[in-house]
């Protein structure tokens, strides 16, 4: 099958292609001081990673940089050392199946709510359309995790997470790591570099909200956010079965179960 | 009359212009994050409305692109779906008679004060210049309204907000939807993208203002204000009758009844 | 003295391009939304004062659109209507001889402290390298003096408050207008504008020190500033008789009792 | 040995338009409003410091701009009078004797802590990466210290301030100066602008962080920061004997006993 084989190569070299871009659109959003931030994206079919190569500056970087590995972390055919936080993203793409990238940056308004240890409520729709629910914190991480396999953990926290609020990785494509910054993912690295965008639009957006609340209801941290209904219309227009966002008539529908929390 | 045809028509493809120009001078302003954002205009003799079309990227975006709707939100000669906010926009043409077009953002000041449910009062002659009185905030939807015509209901409680506080549309040519975000219009499309931007640089002035307030009279809520008469004195030296600002000697009535609420 | 003459027609021709320029770089600094600022420069020899004509758009700006009045505010060879706001400018030029250009924004933070009505104490070295002192903030303007004469009467607000804190114009070369915003001053138009711009960036990181102040001193406005050491260090060091910032060895005397308030 | 001469004048020609292109670096990043800032580097072999000159724009510095002294601040071969500030930078290389470069800023959020008078705890890793432990900030100076000797009895404040706190210079490559601002410093003046903008990032992600923490916690200034074994991980991976972020294998050792303060 030279025309699969051939297909195959041509989407890798894609995929390849893609993670540079995004990691370069990243860069471009200004969310990424110095070169605090990476995106990664996973041929699903051939079981490999594709990452940014670790401290690299992001003008000088070309397609050809990228680093590739395995499902483990073992390096295919690259020179360089991948990012620091390859183990965080193998560890997202090996527990949730439907991600098809994953980015992390420590922008600003995020990483300020990741150093509170505080989860983000949905206060509205900007959040609703992309987001079904809270944006969680993860917790804090104890010591002994973090000598040992600490990044490898760091991606054990945020599944353990998302599984304990029992919400579906494509409904909430994004968190908090305490202490640290954002992660964010989806279906591909283009979806997951715009959550990250997303997610710090909608924490400045919530922070300045804190700020214009009374004492009681900001300070102490009470605002529980929007209506479920509210909740619900936004985000099912968009990624519901009868999503009427944008310019498709049928809408992707995530998850069959995505109603289970209710 | 075929001259009259030709300048009918000539204004139909002017005002398509101008919604498409509008649109990507919202984005340029930076008060747009990805697709977060809509302009429209009406063509009030043919009973037109051009609007963006959905969720698509503002750098692509071509004049033939935008979408042509009656006021009933009837498609005429588009194969693009609209912006999904087109009923909001119709229920606005439809009971503000005198507003020719309506920006639509979640910019992110303009948004916490949506997303706070608060008012904001006239702090300042910046506020003065442009709206006589505070911007109001609309009422909270009911989970009934959010489910069926979410969107034109959205109008519904913006029209009923400002008839409630017996308001003059061009006297307050801006609201912030509860838990949404501002809409804003004006006489034109430029004027409505025009008003947006104010609202959002108001909007910061504003919740800057209420920090450097004492606790008692920010957080609280309790700051009212400048004076009726120097909100008088900024808002009538620019759009009163005797106007004086700007390179035209006689000001634009915006209405008769401009003082009924004194 | 036809020498003369052509030298001060040349003066008054480098004026116009400077207040031209000037208004240019005001709106290129981003501290002017919209129109919302305007420089105006005076030929001191002549009498002429040169402003940014009312509510034009900067981009389309040319030197010829600038307009020439007289201190009383007659027109000169110009059909463009000059700022609204330049019977303010001409009471400054009338009180303060010392100073050459006046600059008037509605930039954010310090608007924010004009629309709080607040004082600005000196809180680093940034502000003592320019204002030898805090910065004041108007009265709130009675309704009578905003009916009649507004614009003049704001100027006289601003005179007034100088002279009522015993303050040297050209030692504390800004002041925030009450429910307004900003006004600043110096030798040139190109002062008046770099006070305007350190202004700005002085008030954004007053209003953020405050929030880093605990809640009894920062929100009750109790924080008093640097020693007096300090202030005399940093100012005198620049602008004192024995100045040693910059490339100049002799500094410029401001003025002989610029002690007297000690 | 005329090789060895030539390359030294090699060292300090390249020195020279290192120092100049990290002021221009220092005034693209963001973090310079007019003047304020400015960045030096050392010829350790020869004892030659390169710093940028006093009151100069940074769009007309060049290289030959540069001013060079000996660690006594004595003049060679330059006309232009040195930054003001040159005699802090002259402390600070002759008593941290590991380090290449300085680098001062106003950057508005650091100026901010450095006005509060307020030392910044390590909230999180992004801060972690570069500094181990807490952002110190000097005592307020004396009357006398000011009057006498100011800029060198600033740099004796941060040295003071260092070794009380038992700091290994660079494993807090930074200060805040109380009511003043930051100083930088790192291996080479481009470490020390890098260390520069990402004090200014810190500190903002940190004044945000206190905003979103509860009252009690955030404006009485309790919070003390992340774990020690977090800050051990990030600051040791990147710089610790075994340091594995970026593209070498083996971590710089900054110091032999880097832990002497557990």
């Amino acid at each position: 099958m030279p025309n699969k084989t051939k297909s195959i190569r041509r989407t890798l070299a894609d995929l390849i292609r893609q993670v540079w871009e995004e990691n370069l659109r990243l860069k471009a959003s200004g969310l990424v001081t110095m070169t605090w931030g990476n995106v990664s994206g996973i041929d699903r079919r051939r079981g490999i990673v594709v990452i940014k190569p670790s401290g690299l500056d992001y003008t000088a970087l070309r397609p050809s940089d990228m680093v590739l590995t395995d499902l483990t972390g073992r390096r295919l055919a690259s020179t360089l050392m991948p990012s620091t936080d390859l183990p965080t993203h193998l560890v997202l793409y090996r527990e949730f199946s439907e991600i098809g990238g994953v980015a992390h940056t420590h922008s600003t308004y995020a990483t300020a709510f990741a150093q509170a240890g505080r989860s983000l409520p949905c206060l509205g729709t900007t959040h609703a359309d992309y987001c079904y629910g809270a944006v969680p914190v993860t917790e804090v991480m104890r010591p002994a995790a973090i000598r040992e396999q600490y990044e490898a953990n760091t991606g054990r926290m945020i599944v353990r997470k998302i599984r304990q609020l029992r919400l579906q990785p494509m409904a909430c494509p994004f968190i908090f790591v305490a202490n640290h910054a954002p992660f964010a993912w989806g279906a591909t690295p283009s979806a997951a570099v715009e959550n990250a965008i997303v997610l710090e639009a909608v924490s400045k957006m919530a922070l300045l909200t804190f700020l214009l609340d009374s004492p009681r209801r900001s300070l102490g941290g009470r605002r529980t956010g929007i209506s479920q209904a509210l909740l619900d219309k936004h985000y099912l227009r968009k990624h519901g079965q009868s999503a009427y966002y944008g310019q498709t008539k049928s809408g992707v529908s995530i998850n069959g179960n995505l109603h289970a929390r209710h």
